[in-house]
């Protein structure tokens, strides 16, 4: 769906981050989950390089994106609106009881159990850098990843996505696992490499993708790094 | 609820786990939902001293516990579980839209923006302690949590719980803080101390961690030491 600035919908986003952070911020994930559902949404773009609006805190209590405004809801937390979003349709969320339920548990699976771990990495390698911890810790944390990621590819195997059709349990999935797009643990890897590919090739995927890139006030220059 | 082997729901939980272990495995989270909600359960234990029953895998992707059945669900990840289970009854998750979408919110900040950054200084102080990074690594890791902690404590204010009544929002958040028990950045919180004091009074919470003391194989001498 296009954005519509009269959209019911409202997702917060950055006006602006830096190269690394491009295609990552996590208001993706919620354009992507209204674009596979088919639900238009407006934009509010905050600029990190200035102070948070006043209150911002009171909408999103660790400062970051997205929050969601609906009416009376008002959400945060990508896990928490990509979800609410699938509720409402067996698009990303099956109505039987077993298969949906297997979905939460993939949803709180990608958010707890994956993506803490390939974060450290992303401390590592990329908001840590220099630190003079981070060329110990790497090789550790490389092999627990190494691992953990086996072990998600022993349950995924040759299916396509991890429960029958896709689900928000794969989008939040994918979307932990793109987190680490700067090595080549995931795209390298025999089954997730192509698991993450044919998510990043769903038609509403590119959409929520490439409006989230446009919505960055980036410079003639800086856009050539994208 | 005492457990019932004859009860329809079945939860998972381990047999033995070394002292700093005892009293936070993730098993009792959902007992304590369970007891929350009045629900009777029946445990499967198994020793993680030992190899895993085989295809266990099959039920909870990384080896952890807890696991779920009931009937035809089988659910992994406590987050998704104590969610599940707080579905059906307004006592741990209110049925207003906007302030269910609220808890929902909470139980992925829980999960995702909390549980993550504190894991990490257990990773620094007992799963990794002597590698030559983590005393490099733990007065940033530090600073972050005490950061990430004042702006939960901002949210909290002076209320009671985090959104009016108890809810599975506040079970998880508390279930989360308390993993930094062996610290006193929780408990000597002047917000945050006495919010995880008063989860840890319930009379729900008691019962649940009773009963994963009881459900621990431990020898004479290992009991004085829970």
């Amino acid at each position: 769906m296009p954005i519509d600035p009269r959209a019911v919908i409202e997702v917060t986003g950055f006006s602006w981050v830096p190269p690394f952070a491009r295609g990552l911020v996590r208001d993706y994930r919620v354009r992507w989950a209204l674009e596979e559902i088919g639900l238009d949404y407006r934009t509010r773009l905050i600029d990190p390089r200035g102070p948070r609006p006043v209150d911002y805190l009171l909408e999103q209590p660790f400062g970051q994106v997205p929050c969601l405004v609906e009416g009376d809801v008002r959400m945060f937390e990508s896990g928490a609106i990509c979800l609410y979003l699938a509720e409402r349709s067996d698009l990303l969320l099956p109505r039987d009881e077993a298969a949906r339920t297997r979905v939460m548990s993939w949803c709180f699976a990608a958010m707890n159990s994956v993506e803490p771990l390939l974060m450290q990495l992303v401390e590592v390698d990329i908001f840590c850098k220099g630190e003079p911890w981070t060329e110990a810790r790497r090789p550790g944390l490389v092999e627990a990843i190494r691992h953990r990621l086996d072990q998600l590819a022993a349950m995924l195997g040759d299916k396509e996505w991890l429960e029958g059709p896709f689900t928000v349990g794969d989008l939040l999935m994918t979307a932990v696992l793109r987190n680490l797009r700067h090595t080549d643990l995931v795209t390298g890897h025999g089954v997730l490499g192509p698991y993450v590919a044919r998510a990043e090739a769903r038609p509403a995927f590119q959409r929520a993708f490439a409006a989230q890139l446009a919505d960055l006030n980036l410079k003639e220059d800086e856009r050539i790094e994208t």
